[in-house]
């Protein structure tokens, strides 16, 4: 895998990988400035929770589970001193459909984590992960309602 | 840090971090396609080297150093079986500017790697990550010519 970034000005650069799409990356984001993109360590985090969740949609779709919304929140802690690492992350699983198999979404996360998500992986030996699910069955209102709730702890971390 | 991706299609995913811009994911990219975007590893990577190059520009800046142009590269090799971590990364800082000070540059990278970059303190965890750079000075006439190329390897790995 190949990529560069390339300084623009200030501390803005844009980010230029294998798939072709240029990812601008700002130390300091902000919106309000006309040329500005996510921090490096935003991105990390939100890498961490984009790898995880690919496996675990592609697997459920494969099993054919109906979920009609899916989404992973992150929650992680940096240390108050440079160089500011992550000390430890918390993913959330969110998912909403109709009568989803819990053994199924823990199956998906398990897989995932153990075997699939180079990220996970990689960043897991660095600082502790905590993974968490949340399911919502939509009723025919369309109203959600929570019916499961849990944790997934890795063997390989046990 | 709290951010969030969501399901959007297929592999596809809206990541949200605090800086509130969108960065989409996507397992399979493809510039091709509407909906698509970079993926998690590739964004990892894109990361490491927008990380050290915003530590090493600010540095250089400080230090009123008359860099015209910045780069770095990045090389990274995966596994070839699941979960296709990182097993090796280059970087490869690239400078062009006007009699750039070689002592300045390489202390850029020093105090980067060796203090400030949270990317790459937690990935040279996982892999061994070599450093490189080389200089350009910019001739009245516009063309670049290399002045110093060398690595930098830090203390703590050595």
């Amino acid at each position: 895998m190949d990529g560069s970034v390339v300084w623009k000005e200030e501390m803005l650069f844009d980010g230029l990988g294998k798939s072709g799409f240029v990812v601008p990356l700002d130390a300091n984001p902000s919106k309000e400035k006309t040329n500005s993109g996510p921090s490096p360590m935003e991105l990390v985090a939100l890498s961490l929770a984009a790898c995880t969740a690919m496996d675990v949609i592609s697997i459920l779709q494969k099993k054919r589970e109906k979920v009609s919304a899916f989404e992973v929140k992150i929650h992680a802690d940096r240390t108050a001193e440079y160089p500011k690492v992550f000390t430890h992350a918390a993913l959330e699983y969110i998912f909403s459909g109709q009568a989803l198999s819990e053994d199924a979404i823990v199956r998906s996360i398990e897989l995932s984590v153990e075997k699939y998500c180079p990220v996970y992986t990689m960043l897991a030996q660095v600082f502790p992960i905590d993974l968490r699910y949340t399911i919502f069955e939509i009723e025919d209102s369309g109203a959600p309602r929570v019916v499961a709730q849990g944790t997934y702890t890795p063997h390989g971390l046990e």
